[in-house]
């Protein structure tokens, strides 16, 4: 079965199985039908036997899903027992509280740097990750081959940095800034727009208001 | 017509159109065909003009889309010229980085005030809104009667602190915390998981490789 068919929506929706079977097995719970999943998520039963059958069945017939295998098959799919080499651009504050997220560390993203262009940063540590020069950055990634670029630098700047990093070989990107990239094909770039969300919410309560 | 049929992919969309008619209107550009919008943004041209005609025909034949109307339009659906007092509940660096980041500020959402249990930060200030402390929460609520609540708190408290808000009468929750809220029918929460979109890059990354 190629997984290249399953449906990007799909995909958006397996780190919310991630998170939620992580909290069963914290509490010790070893199976779950189709049924109590969806209660738990609140989609329906068969969204998620169609979700799940897009990575092979794992249901069985009056027993339901094994919670450990389960979630042990969507970390791989995601791709997070593989460990993630990351540097972090931009040690301001936002650089700064991504360093400190427990998520990112606990899902193999290992920050090993981050890199600012502000000379008072030099040398310092955040998060036991040391903060380095943004001129350091070219001989870093030859030695240290990272795989993974949050980029946390100021909208002008974005373009350029990525720029940099792709011809340095960096292959995947977390992007904050309020710009959208343009990378080769074999450049993976995940846009992250905090206002996005604050819009969305927006509408809702406006729609709400009109209701 | 009746603006609760918009499919919740295509309201998705719209902080997209609004960022780039905004780059349009500050190019000086006042006019775009649907092809030229689509070839910028990277959908199709057909998928264009269906969006946009949920919110009523703003194309014209041969004309095309006028942009400032189109903006004005759009930042009108999306709520942006209400104006939103915002509280960020939360003073650590996450609630620094997002109460100095202009996106919010640019777009109605005024940060009056920020809530912390840390006495430290008492009287502080951040991006010109006071820091106070958790337990004035509830008479500033009642006071300034803020309309959203950013919760950029840990994770094991969230739940709490979203209990206690929903009773002092917050209805627009913006939750950055790494854990979904249950909340009243009335009460909308848009969930920004930054640990998703580290997984989605993830998989894409594991997908590329076996490619």
């Amino acid at each position: 079965m190629s997984e290249k068919q399953v449906p990007l929506v799909v995909i958006k929706r397996l780190p919310r199985y991630y998170r939620y079977l992580g909290e069963l097995l914290r509490n010790n719970i070893t199976r779950i039908s189709s049924t109590e999943l969806s209660e738990k998520m609140g989609v329906t039963a068969s969204q998620i036997r169609q979700d799940l059958n897009y990575f092979g069945g794992f249901g069985q017939q009056g027993y339901g899903y094994n919670v450990e295998m389960l979630y042990n098959r969507i970390t791989s799919i995601l791709g997070l027992d593989r460990g993630h080499k990351t540097v972090i651009i931009g040690a301001g504050n936002l650089g700064r509280a991504l360093a400190n997220y427990g998520g990112f560390a606990n899902r193999g993203y290992n920050i090993v740097g981050l890199f600012d262009v502000d000379p008072a940063l030099k040398g310092t540590f955040i998060a036991d990750a040391p903060v380095m020069m943004y001129d350091e950055l070219k001989s870093f990634v030859e030695k240290e081959k990272p795989d993974i670029a949050i980029l946390s630098v100021p909208k002008n700047s974005v373009r350029k940095v990525a720029d940099d990093m792709v011809k340095m070989g960096i292959k995947a990107f977390l992007n904050f800034a309020y710009v959208d990239l343009e990378v080769p094909d074999d450049v993976v770039v995940e846009n992250v727009h905090l206002s996005d969300s604050m819009m969305t919410l927006s509408y809702r309560m406006a729609s709400k208001a009109g209701e």
